[in-house]
């Protein structure tokens, strides 16, 4: 099932997507109430952030070919993570389908997209196996984290460099029904594929993070995990769209601007 | 004025601190409604977390000796910061004045306190002047940035070594009248005075690091910083008790246990 928040009409709520019409329903997204009975065509609905997570967790370093490129670019030697330590991303950062990714004037031309596989935690656990971990999760989107390769090398934490307003774009919506080992995220420029990769194919998967992490803390159903990207990017320059797909969830897109 | 979220007689609500009694209000502490006429004993209640952060920013390394003791725990060369690069801590780490600090089974020795300021957004702000960032700030209350050393030094984040489960008391309210410059931080373990310092003795002071941050992100209600804290801190012990008192805000106090 597809989950959407979205603005129709004048009224922001959820609903679930089923083709090219959305289903508007009452209540939140853990607590959802009855359908509505009334529909909107998916073409003119405004995406909204699925979900405002509670804590924005990030994997950061979580496959092979990008901790090898990111260290080219950082002028050092490549430094594969032995074990999941998970990092974080800031809610300001955070925009929908669609909006517009602002390049800001002192960014370098260093600007670049991470496609990324999202999952959402949907229940409360603590001290979970690798074996039940999935289950705690509601289900799962797409996030681009958006870098400035020059700050991330020079600032002494990526306050700036990721967490700059509209850096972070989340979306469309969340699909609950999703197979990980067959996905393959692909990312495409003006339409144009960059990089196309095994989604599944991390250092340490979706369960292994969920249950390390729940070895010292707590998740909660609203928290996020951006389970890190692949392989060397592109810069982006305004006027450019930005498109990263992965196989089962959809397709989200953000243009880019220049800050104003 | 100094606002504290309690429980009393089963009921959780705001209120104003005076004296020793707490006067209960309607609503939260940005839609504050009217007094209910009610009153309780402050020894009496129990506290909470005077606000879960939107975001949650820690400023890390901001106190000179603390940033060279830091450097000699870890082997390696002091590096003064230049900027304020702001970092996150997560809001499952957070606990109460008086709630427990609960020592992880397989932590070293190497458990400590860290005494820090904590100022509260209570505007939204983007591209505020360092002249005008402190308009921004709600009020101050106190946080203790528990750190386990070792994991500290080996781990790629700072995600278990400062945010494993009740490792960030905050409490016990919100100050809003504060004058910051004539300020100590004092921190006691089991009322022996273990460091006291100038609280506005910062490398980057909370209107810098505002003003700062605000040239890229969004400050919104709720957020909160971390200021820092200064020196090298002692181990803490099950059955310690870990109090931190900043001139003009209070006393946040929280006994050690260890994990079951």
């Amino acid at each position: 099932m597809r989950w959407a928040k979205i603005e129709w009409q004048g009224a922001v709520s959820y609903g679930i997507v089923e083709g090219d019409r959305i289903a508007l329903v009452e209540g939140g997204l853990f607590d959802v109430g009855q359908r509505t009975g009334r529909t909107a065509p998916l073409n003119e609905v405004k995406f909204h952030v699925p979900l405002i997570p509670r804590t924005f967790y990030a994997a950061g370093m979580n496959y092979v070919d990008h901790v090898i490129e990111q260290a080219k670019i950082a002028g050092r030697e490549p430094n594969i993570p032995a074990k999941p330590d998970i990092g974080y991303r800031a809610n300001n950062a955070l925009i929908a389908h669609n909006e517009a990714i602002v390049k800001p004037k002192d960014s370098t031309e260093k600007f670049q997209y991470e496609g990324e596989l999202v999952a959402i935690i949907g229940k409360q656990v603590k001290h979970v196996s690798e074996a039940d971990a999935l289950d705690s999760v509601f289900g799962y989107t797409i996030g681009n984290d958006v870098s400035e390769r020059t700050w991330q090398n020079s600032d002494r934490t990526l306050w700036r460099a990721k967490n700059t307003d509209t850096f972070k774009p989340m979306g469309p919506w969340i699909e609950t029904d999703v197979d990980l080992e067959p996905m393959r995220t692909t990312v495409r420029l003006n339409g144009r594929e960059v990089i196309s990769f095994d989604t599944n194919n991390m250092l340490f998967g979706v369960a292994r993070y969920i249950s390390a992490m729940s070895q010292y803390l707590t998740l909660y159903p609203g928290d996020v995990i951006w389970m890190g990207t692949e392989g060397r990017a592109e810069n982006m320059v305004p006027g450019d769209v930005c498109e990263i797909e992965i196989d089962g969830i959809g397709s989200l897109s953000n243009p880019i601007v220049a800050e104003d």
